[in-house]
C-alpha cells in the first residue's frame, strides 16, 4: 500500500498514519480510529481473547425512517467514509491510549494485535453518494474480520449520519423555493461545532444549494461563496461626513467621479422629491447611508446593501436606491437588497414596487429586476408560506434552521450484523421496525413504464438478479399480506464497490462533489412526485424476494424464545 | 509572541502559524482564520478601504433566551475561542485563498493588511468557563481594531454556541436523573458530525455528566470512557460450544476454574429449577449465553451484560445472572446489566426483583445490588416520567437527544457593535427583543440574605460599581414599569480578562475541564430552585442601572426614523 500522511488532531507530535490506495484522510484530521465508541475496543479484545477476532462478519448500515416527516433521503458521507477506511491504522500514541483505557487485566497481545490492523481486508459496497435512499436497503454493505469492522460502527454510522440528514434537508428546502431560486447556505455560526459548519456547507451544497458563506468549506471543497456585509457594518458608521476618499472610477475606466458622496445625495434628494416615491420616506438613517456609500466605493461591482437596520422602506431602500443609481451613473449595476427581519413577502413586494418606479420614473433600465436576498430564521414553512402569499425574493439565506436540522437533528443510522462465518444472523425486538433483515444481500432499484423507480428489492446475495421485463414477487419483508407482482422495465443494482479489500473487485471512484450534486438533483428529478411532496407524501416500497422473506421468517422463529403461560 | 505550531487541516502542507502566549491552537484544527463568513472579509476590505479598520470597537456576544424552555443557560467554549485568538494570523495559502474569492478589483494592500493581522490589540473579557449565565448579559466582550474583531464573529459564536447549548441540556439531564445517577454520554454515532461528536462528550462533561463512550473525546480531554458490548457481539456467537478457552483464574489468583462454562450452565440449571425462581424462563438464548461467557471470560472483573438482544427476562437476565453467579464462586462481581428498548422502568424492577430473589434464595450477598443501566433514546421527559413510574436504574447512557440537543438544536448567540471610537452604537428592531444594548459595558450578579443571586445588573464601564449593603436601582432595559430595587448582600464583577492584548492588565488563566465541571456542578447548586425546575420556571432578572437604561433610550430614539402619517 502506498503511505499517505494524515495529520493527527491535537497529537503532542504529528504521526505518520500509512494509509492506502493513495486516497487522502478524512478532511477532519480529528477522525481516526480513536474516534469510535470504547466498546468496539472491549468487544474487539473479548473477540480477540475468544480466537474470534478474525471471523468473516457481514454488517449493514442503514436508516428506519426517513427523516422530516418525508419518504426520500438523500445518501450522503460516504467519501468521508472511504478516506477513514483507506487510512485506518492505529498510532503508538493511540494504542497506548487504548491500552491505559482497557483494564490492566488485558493481555498485551491484544495491542499487538491492534498494531497489525488495517482495512485491506475489508471489502465495502455501498450506494453511491447522492443517491435517493430509502429505509431498510443497505447504504453500505461492510464485511471483513469482525473485530475490525465493529471498530469501524461508530465512525461510519457518524460520517453518514449527519451528512445525509442534512443533505436532505437540502434538497427538501430546494424543493419548496423552487428550482429558479438561489439558495445560500449561511450556518456556520448556528452549526453543531466547527465541523458541523464545514459538513452543513459541503452536504447542504451536495443536496441543491448553491453556494455558502463558509469560507473554510469554499476552499474546502470549492463550493461558491456569497457575502457582503452585516448590521454591524452598518452601524459603525456614523454620518456620511467620515467617508474622505470619495472618488470613483466609472466602470469602463473611461472617467472618475470625484464626489460620489455628492452624486448619492444628490439621487437622494431627487428620490425623496419626486413626486411618485416622496412620501414613502423622509430623513433617511445617515450612518447608514455612509455605510452604504463606502461599500459600494470598495464594491462598486458587486453592490449589495443590507437594508433592516433601521427601517427597510424609510430608510434602508431609498438609501440603496441612491448609491444604486449613482452607481448607475458610473456603469455599474447593483446587484441588490437583502432583507433580515420583519414580513418578508410584503417588504420584498414593497420593494419591487419601489425599484419598478424608479426604471419608471427615472428611466434606468432593468432597475426592476433589481436582486432580493431574504434570511432571517428561514425553513421550509416559512419558505412555503413566503409562495402562498405571493413575493419577489430571488435567493434565501438560510442557517440555523438547515445546518442543525432544526425539525429533526438526527437521522437514526444503525449498523447491523446480518452474517458471521456465512451464518446469517438477525436483531430480534418487540418493536417490529427495529427487527434486522439478515443475511449478505444484493439490492435492486426496479423502474416502471414510465421511468419512474417502483420499488427497491433485497434478495440473497446468489440469487439470481430481477430481469428486466420478467415478473418478480416483492415482498414486505415483516407483513405478509403486503406483496406486489412487478415487472421492471429497468433494473438497476444499487450498491457498488468502493473498497474491495482483498477481493480483487474493481474500485468505484470518488467523484468531484460537483459530479455528486449533479448527480443527486437527477436523482430528485427523476422520482414520481407524489414520493416527494411535503404533506403526506406516497411511501416509496421497500422489499424482499419472496426466497428472502421466507428465510427471515424462519431465522425469526427459531432464534425467538418460546413463551410459557401460566 | 512565542511561537506555537498549529496543524492546518487539510492544507497541502502543514504551515506553521505563529500564536499568543504559549496558548496551544483550538482542539479541532479545522477551527482557522478562514473558518468564518464571506461578509467578514467583504466588509474587512470596506474598513480598510475607507480608512477605517482600525477604528477600535467593542463588541458583546449573548443570546436572547435560554434553551429548552428553561430560564437558564451553562456558558461554555471560552477556551476554544482564546486557542484561536491566541493563534490567530494568516497563512500565506489562506491569504491567496482570500485574494480568490475577492473580486479581482480589490486592491493588493489589502492583503498585506491581512499578513500583518493578529490579535495581540484585542481585549477579551469574558464570564468564565462554567457560569451559569442569562440572556442579554454579555458572555464575551471583545474590543479592538474593528476589521479584526468582526473576522472573529462567526466563528466566537460557532465555538460558544453549541457549546453552551449543549452543556445546558448536559445540566439539565443531571437535574431531573438526579446526583446519584451515573449518567454517561454515548451519543458520537449520532452527532452531528465527528467535531459534534467530540464537542458534546467535552461539554457533556462540562454540564455534569460523569462519562462518555467516545474514546477520542477521552485522549482530548481526559473524561472517564464506559462502554461494554452491543447486541452485534451477542448476536456474533452461536452457542457454548464455540467457546474453546474455557478457563478462568479466581479473583485472587489463587485457583483455576477450568470449566467456566460447565459452572454457568450448572448455574442456569440451578435457577431455571428453583422453585421460586423457575416459571420464569425457559430455554434461554444460547448465543446469547456463549457471548456472556466469553465476555466475562475476557473482562471478568467489569462483567456488564447487554440483555435485550432477544428477551430481557425470558433470556438475558437469567443469562445474565448465571454467569454473574459463576464469577462470584469465583471471587468476582459482576458490574451489571445494560436495558437498550423496551418499557425501562419496569423491566429494571423485574430485572431488580429478580436479582434481590436471587441473594436471598442462593445467599449470595449483594446480589441484589448489581447495576442497572438503561439507554434507548432517553432524554429529560423519559427521565421524568421513569422516575414518576418508579425504577430501579442506576446509570442513564443517553445519546441523541442529549447530543443534537433534540429539543432545541441551536442557541441563537449573536455578536453586536456596542460602541465604535468611543461611540456608542446601538441596533434596532421592530421586535424589541432584538434591540441591541449600547455602550462597552460591566456586569454584575447581585446576591440576596439567603445566598441565592438575585438579579444581574449591566452598567456603563464607568458607572461606580454596585456595593454591598448600598440600595440601588435595578431597571428592565426595555420595559419601564419593570425595575426594583435591591440591597445587595455580595456583589460578583461577571466579566474578566482572558486575553488582555496590549491593555496589560493579568490574564485570567484557562483551568482543566474537571475544575470548570466542578465550578459548573457549583453554579447550578447555588440557584435558587424555583429558576431551575423544569415546569414553569421563574425567570432570572436581568437588569440595567438607571443611567444606562436613559442613555439606551435617548440613543434609540436618536437613531430611530420618525414616521410621517399620510
Amino acid at each position: 500500500m502506498a503511505a499517505a500522511a494524515v495529520v493527527v488532531a491535537n497529537g503532542s507530535k504529528e504521526e505518520e498514519r500509512r494509509g492506502g490506495g493513495g486516497i487522502d484522510g478524512p478532511t477532519n484530521p480529528m477522525v481516526t480510529p480513536l474516534l469510535t465508541d470504547l466498546y468496539q475496543f472491549t468487544m474487539a479484545y473479548a473477540y480477540w481473547k475468544a480466537g474470534k477476532h478474525n471471523e468473516r462478519a457481514v454488517f449493514d448500515l442503514y436508516f428506519r425512517k426517513s427523516p422530516f416527516g418525508g419518504e426520500y433521503t438523500v445518501f450522503a458521507g460516504l467519501e468521508e467514509c472511504i478516506r477513514l477506511i483507506a487510512n485506518f491504522r492505529f498510532t503508538e500514541d493511540e494504542i497506548a491510549f487504548i491500552q491505559a483505557s482497557l483494564p490492566s487485566s488485558c493481555e498485551i497481545g491484544f495491542y499487538n494485535y491492534l498494531r497489525g490492523i488495517d482495512c485491506s481486508d475489508v471489502e465495502i459496497h455501498a450506494i453511491s453518494e447522492g443517491y435517493v435512499v430509502f429505509p431498510k436497503i443497505p447504504l453500505m454493505r461492510i464485511e471483513g474480520p469482525v473485530a475490525v469492522v465493529q471498530l469501524l460502527e461508530t465512525p461510519l454510522v457518524n460520517l453518514i449520519n449527519y451528512a445525509s440528514l442534512v443533505a436532505t434537508n437540502a434538497a427538501r428546502h430546494r424543493f419548496v423555493a423552487g428550482k429558479s431560486k438561489l439558495l445560500l447556505e449561511f450556518g456556520l455560526r448556528r452549526a453543531q461545532g466547527p465541523d458541523g459548519g464545514i459538513g452543513a456547507s459541503k452536504y447542504c451544497y451536495m443536496g441543491g444549494f448553491d453556494a455558502t458563506s463558509n469560507v473554510a468549506a469554499g476552499k474546502l471543497f470549492g463550493i461558491p461563496l456569497r457575502g457582503t456585509h452585516s448590521h454591524a457594518f452598518v452601524s459603525s458608521f456614523m454620518s456620511p461626513d467620515e467617508i474622505t476618499e470619495k472618488s470613483l472610477q466609472s466602470c469602463d475606466g473611461s472617467n472618475v467621479c470625484e464626489d460620489f458622496v455628492s452624486l448619492v445625495q444628490s439621487w437622494l434628494s431627487k428620490l425623496k422629491w419626486s413626486q411618485v416615491l416622496g412620501g414613502i420616506f423622509g430623513e433617511t438613517n445617515q450612518s447608514e447611508l455612509a455605510a452604504f456609500m463606502s461599500y459600494a466605493l470598495a464594491f462598486p461591482i458587486n453592490f449589495l446593501a443590507l437594508v433592516d437596520t433601521y427601517d427597510v422602506m424609510r430608510s434602508g431602500v431609498p438609501n440603496f436606491c441612491a448609491v444604486a443609481l449613482a452607481l448607475n451613473d458610473l456603469g455599474y449595476r447593483a446587484v441588490g437588497i437583502r432583507l433580515d427581519s420583519g414580513d418578508l413577502a410584503y417588504q420584498s413586494c414593497e420593494a419591487r414596487k419601489f425599484f419598478l418606479t424608479i426604471e419608471k420614473e427615472f428611466g434606468v433600465p432593468e432597475f426592476g429586476r433589481i436582486g432580493i436576498t431574504a434570511s432571517n430564521d428561514l425553513n421550509e414553512e416559512t419558505l412555503d408560506a413566503l409562495n402562498k402569499q405571493g413575493h419577489e425574493i430571488d435567493a434565501f439565506g438560510i442557517g440555523t434552521h438547515l445546518v442543525t436540522c432544526y425539525a429533526q437533528p438526527a437521522l437514526g443510522v444503525v449498523f447491523k450484523l446480518v452474517e458471521i462465518n456465512k451464518q446469517p444472523r438477525i436483531k430480534l425486538s418487540e418493536d417490529v421496525s427495529k427487527v434486522s433483515i439478515p443475511c449478505k444481500k444484493r439490492s435492486y432499484r426496479l423502474y416502471g413504464k414510465e421511468g419512474y423507480p417502483l420499488v427497491d428489492i433485497m434478495t440473497g446475495e446468489n440469487e439470481p438478479s430481477p430481469k428486466v421485463g420478467e415478473r418478480i414477487l416483492c415482498r414486505h419483508p415483516f407483513n405478509e399480506s403486503k406483496r406486489a407482482y412487478v415487472v421492471p422495465q429497468r433494473v438497476e443494482e444499487l450498491m457498488k464497490c468502493f473498497w474491495p479489500g482483498r477481493s480483487g473487485k474493481e474500485r468505484e471512484d470518488l467523484p468531484p462533489i460537483k459530479v455528486i450534486r449533479q448527480r443527486c438533483i437527477e436523482q430528485l428529478d427523476l422520482m414520481r412526485p407524489d414520493h416527494m411532496r411535503r404533506l403526506n407524501p406516497t411511501p416509496y416500497k421497500v422489499s424482499v424476494s419472496a426466497k428472502l422473506y421466507d428465510f427471515i421468517h424462519f431465522l425469526w422463529l427459531n432464534e425467538a424464545p418460546v413463551g410459557e403461560l401460566q
